[in-house]
């Protein structure tokens, strides 16, 4: 049985409630919006963050409801960043399926967002947990920040590795470190433990971003469902280009910042620009480098060493980075 | 001294602290993300909703820092509808100055948007009562699936008095009914006075609301900030149209039909439109529909009676109804 479907069986009941939840409690009177949220919640995605959620409430051997509640409430809170990102982004693809904004306009799937955003907080809220609810609102101005940032230096050739960090770090690894900590939260664990866990979540994160946006450069379009180059093309600076454009010969430096600083170029030269960094190892080596921030998760989870369940956090990690799709 | 200044005269204080807090609670490091936050924050607006919410705690005698934090909260969510608000209309002007998408681009309109919207559930978390936490969330719902019936209703000229009055009664009234209602919660208000507060707010919402559209009609572009005729040159049918349709000729009503189901008609025969309402009294008829709601708003005050202050939210309710701008 390949890792994650191992992984995931070992909540696979938690599962199944979570994602009869995640389509039970979209109950609106208005047709368009049902529509949409069906839409974009039935066509699939890894479920990520409440498989995280679960998995960690897992380890500190939780048993309750309220992990339901919040994994359906964080899954609810990533497509609706989704919903905007893709109006942002002009993506007409997502998840394999035309993105909502074709099939219903921008207007209708920037509300639609709004809405899931806001159903997530409600269901976080309905747990009744102050510390949950501010992790919730927190993780959200986070998010917002980092769209916010990464659209601000678009284009911006002088993107450091520590920028991008900074970026995916807010964007991805926060929303994921969240899933995990919250799991922990929920279960009693100790303050040790919660740092422990928030720790790993985001290294996952950071290790699961950087693999993410390499797939950009390799996969193809049917097994991803995404548009190969997408990052490239729309001027987004991500780890294999920001490590080739650092370590290459002046010549192709130059080279490659002209086309990728040509919005026109970097379509038409996109096989070109994919091949230079190819020769540089750019993509080999941004898989190292999230390699790393795996070892980094797997490392944090010392503390949990006596628990029964504790593989399941560190095969999860091992599985991110050695994920195609 | 004009009413409304009389009225803003007895919680003056506690709006100078609202605005400071509005404007030294958006600390985030991404400069674009400030300069649009402090942008539409700082190009004015009513400030309605902190008003009630402190007009409201007034009323119930509350003392206390959380009414500054929660009316702060409040303007915040108003705010981040606002700029979503802006992408979806393509609204070039917002209180009378640019809109931020002119300035900064939709991406980042939408994003300041999400930004504002999590600011306002931290802020409104942050005061620690799980009922106020659902009120927020409950509201950002209820205004999502308004907007979305809004648009999926848009150009429909079936549209029903009861269908706009639902419009709006999620559009408008249930945040202003939330505002006053909050008021009385963190007071410590009973279950029968919080009813009459959110019968009070939802009833003044409406006719908050119906003189909101009616100005679209009659208000000039300097007066009041927005673009004359907006409304219809969009297809929104409100109050003064739907009454006209109601009660018109057939003839009239073929003509008003034909020009209000083309977008091109719409705009360039705005002229014909206003006059044919105008004749029809729609925007009179509306008005007193506006006046109804004013005077339930009132009449749901009777619990309140023996307060000292209770002048202020009738006084209020009339205001509401009489403003031209």
């Amino acid at each position: 049985m390949p890792v994650i479907e191992r992984l995931t069986a070992t909540v696979e009941q938690e599962m199944a409630q979570v994602e009869k939840l995640l389509l039970s409690s979209i109950v609106s009177e208005v047709d368009m919006l049902r529509a949409i949220c069906t839409h974009i919640l039935g066509s699939g995605g890894k479920r990520l963050r409440p498989l995280l959620l679960l998995l960690s409430a897992r380890v500190c051997d939780y048993s309750g409801r309220d992990q339901i509640t919040l994994a359906c409430a964080l899954e609810y809170l990533h497509t609706a960043t989704l919903l905007h990102d893709d109006v942002i982004d002009h993506a007409d693809i997502r998840r394999g399926a035309a993105a909502a904004h074709v099939l219903w306009g921008n207007q209708a799937t920037i509300l639609a967002g709004d809405y899931l955003f806001a159903k997530a907080l409600s269901l976080a809220g309905s747990v009744g947990d102050l510390k949950v609810i501010q992790v919730f609102a927190d993780i959200s101005i986070c998010l917002s920040e980092a769209e916010l940032l990464q659209i601000a230096r678009c284009g911006d050739l002088s993107l450091s590795e520590n920028d991008y960090f900074q970026i995916i770090r807010n964007k991805t690894a926060s929303l994921l470190g969240a899933a995990v900590m919250i799991g922990g939260m929920i279960s009693g664990a100790s303050r040790e433990e919660l740092d422990a866990l928030h720790a790993y979540g985001t290294n996952l994160g950071m290790a699961f971003q950087i693999v993410d946006d390499v797939l950009d450069y390799r996969s193809n379009q049917q097994e991803f469902g995404k548009t190969i180059g997408k990052d490239i093309c729309e001027g987004s600076l991500t780890l294999p280009v920001i490590l080739t454009l650092k370590e290459c010969i002046p010549d192709d430096r130059e080279c490659l910042c002209a086309l990728l600083s040509d919005s026109t170029l970097r379509t038409q030269r996109l096989d070109d620009i994919l091949a230079l960094i190819d020769r540089y190892g750019g993509t080999r080596r941004a898989l190292e480098v999230a390699e790393r921030f795996a070892r980094e998760a797997a490392d944090s989870l010392d503390v949990f060493s006596g628990r029964e369940n504790v593989w399941i956090l560190s095969e999860l990690a091992q599985y991110v980075v050695r994920r195609r799709s």
